[in-house]
């Protein structure tokens, strides 16, 4: 089934953000064996709208249209698609009723520009969205004599991901016409690309026109896809049985999981197997690792808290760190890290600590300890150990990879103790 | 001038990468003055690109290609070019020479592949690359009854970057048909897109053909955007001037500034300047507070550090808070989230203190406090308080909005302590 993407925004066209829609439902449809054909931008201009949907409509199976869906003067592709499919728009009673409470629940007055939400094209269903108030729209059509799906969806990543997959992906699902392809993803930790490629070696032995292998990094690690081509079901999934197997005997513990599955959440099953509760002390990650292992849900069942120690004084008011191992070896050191995770477990009466300290950057960076520099802590019961890593040059990317590496070390000690 | 971008490879239309390269192009052209109309993606197909390039120069005055132009099979976009402008491929001896030393340099032999490098469609200019070995190529034409400016640039961002910049900007910038459209951005916090637009009430006397204003929401708060497209410079600064004062006398305190600045910057600087330090106490942001605080570099200035407090224990212990409290009004309520604010003020010495509890969800909500229940807690040395809010029902959202909530709670305490 060949889909198209249209993506609607000024801001899109003149940069002011970045196009991330359109990566994230060309890969979603490209899972679910589509063929994007071709992603078009532009802005909130109905002549240009309708002018791609026509386009669009007389190629593409399935088109999808983000942005524009609005309460303001500027979100007009309701309008636009109400007209080019020749479908009046009516106010739908239990959506309005549904965003009435909506705006009730968060004691607020539904502001007048709001109902607009609740207009539907005439002969469109409506998508469910499970995060904001607007809704999606769904049509299928006969245009240009071929059978049509066409989705539009709100703009806001969030929305557009959480109404595609509730009401969208279910959809196309169904359908018989879709193209088979057969995808694995492994998900590995604590190991970058090129080293990755490395310990895998030749691999030409199992890669072929109906075989493929590709990387996906990124700062929580790196995904391995493997997409098999082979229109035997059967035999694509022993294509991806023997592939993975491979993978797994060359980089053994790296390999963390498979599908959606991320650090935090294998760290999280870990921990609660175990019967284990943990707590970070954390400098140079200022917070990230809490965030991270509270954004998977259930976490209070180990997660206790953490201390985020910036100051020299909190390292030593709140964690117990000592101001002479700060003065003699400096903040980021093995001394202060296995102190920092020694602390925060005593100090909030958990089983595992984990801690950073490091340089993140820009500014901060000496030749023995440049930018990017950072010690990792951890204490358990029996045994505490730092271990020094050095990633980037930049800030943000050094909180995210400091705090990835905080969390495998964790879950590799915990792997470790198991055996 | 009218510019349309064409950007070619399957990898941006399966999502295996976000299409960077349109945002970062559309910034600069539309620095420049131009209006970027479309910008479309296809993949490596000759017969898609060439449809493409068709279709945009119609209506472009220019056409900016990005990508295919390597020396691996699929990169065809060089081919398609020279043959959609009638232009044979010569190779240019003085390239290929370049390109030869290029490898020399590296020790390595040419491969066989890149002297496809060397390859100009005859009567195209070559773009010179700072960074890499392939060159960029430029072409004027009379296409369809209207002059044309072609450009063709590699798809590796930095090269791409790199040969825009050294070669392309000079060119434009001589070009005296730039029509100006002039950009002002306006950020605000702490109110949402519907009240913003209510708030702002009838524009129509200032909106028009030559202005326009446009919405931009994340969980970080709305960005507006505002563009007009005089083609007087200074006309069309007064015309945004115009429009920013009517924004500011509507919405006062929810304008936190201009451009690219974020809310924790804007919080930053007021904490700097009023020589204030800052310390949150997180129980359902998780450490999101601190990450977000530490995001700005120099933030080591205010910030001071964090509690993360999951657990009632750590509430307690870390913070101070009584147990009394949490039994009789429950760990989301005002009673504890000022005392965790003050607590956190008190035990890590600082002058503000932040804090919030609530329910992230999916799971945790009652009648009373339904997923998306915050209480927000300041103190600082005159006073203390709590705000409930509400927001949605998504967990990862919920943290982001809770976080937001908080730091602007914090701005405009400082802002009233002021005034």
């Amino acid at each position: 089934m060949r889909a198209h993407l249209l993506t609607i925004g000024d801001e899109l066209l003149i940069g002011q953000t970045t196009n991330t829609n359109a990566a994230w439902l060309g890969e979603k449809l490209s899972r679910l064996g589509m063929e994007v054909e071709r992603t078009v931008t532009v802005g909130d201009d109905p002549e240009r709208i309708r002018e791609e949907i026509n386009r669009s409509a007389r190629r593409a199976q399935l088109l999808l249209l983000t942005g524009g869906l609005g309460p303001t003067h500027d979100d007009i592709t309701r309008e636009v698609v109400a007209e080019y499919f020749d479908a009046p728009l009516r106010t739908d009673e239990e959506i309005l009723a549904r965003i009435r409470r909506y705006y009730e629940r968060r004691d607020r007055q539904l502001p007048s520009a709001a109902s607009k939400l609740a207009q539907v094209p005439d002969g469109f269903a409506t998508l469910d969205n499970p995060v904001g108030a607007a809704v999606g729209l769904w049509h299928e059509a006969t245009v240009h004599d071929g059978h049509r799906l066409v989705g539009v969806l709100p703009g806001i990543p969030e929305e557009m991901k959480g109404i595609f997959e509730a009401a969208v992906m279910p959809r196309l699902k169904q359908r018989a016409d879709l193209r088979a392809a057969t995808h694995r993803t492994l998900v590995t930790s604590g190991i970058g690309e090129s080293a990755l490629q490395e310990r895998l070696g030749d691999l030409s032995d199992l890669l072929g026109e109906k075989l493929a292998l590709a990387y996906l990094p990124s700062t929580n690690g790196v995904r391995l896809r493997l997409t098999s081509s082979d229109t035997d079901r059967a035999a694509a999934e022993k294509r991806l049985d023997r592939l993975e197997e491979r993978i797994r005997s060359q980089v053994g513990i790296h390999v963390i999981g498979t599908g959606k599955v991320t650090l935090e959440d294998v760290l999280g099953d870990t921990l609660r197997e175990g019967g284990f509760t943990i707590a970070s002390a954390e400098s140079a990650t200022g917070g990230l690792i809490g965030h991270r292992l509270t954004s998977v849900t259930g976490s209070s069942d180990y997660y206790q808290g953490s201390v985020t120690a910036y100051a020299n004084a909190v390292k030593q008011s709140i964690l117990g760190v000592e101001l002479g191992a700060i003065a003699e070896y400096g903040a980021v050191s093995e001394a202060v890290a296995v102190q920092m995770a020694e602390g925060v477990r005593d100090r909030l009466d958990v089983d595992v600590g984990v801690a950073t300290t490091g340089i993140a950057g820009p500014t901060g960076g000496t030749p023995e300890k440049p930018v990017g520099t950072v010690w990792l802590g951890y204490a358990d019961e029996v045994r505490s150990r730092a271990v020094r890593q050095q990633f980037v040059e930049d800030r943000s990317l050094n909180k995210e990879l400091f705090a990835s590496a905080a969390l495998d070390l964790v879950r590799r000690e915990l792997v470790r103790r198991d055996e």
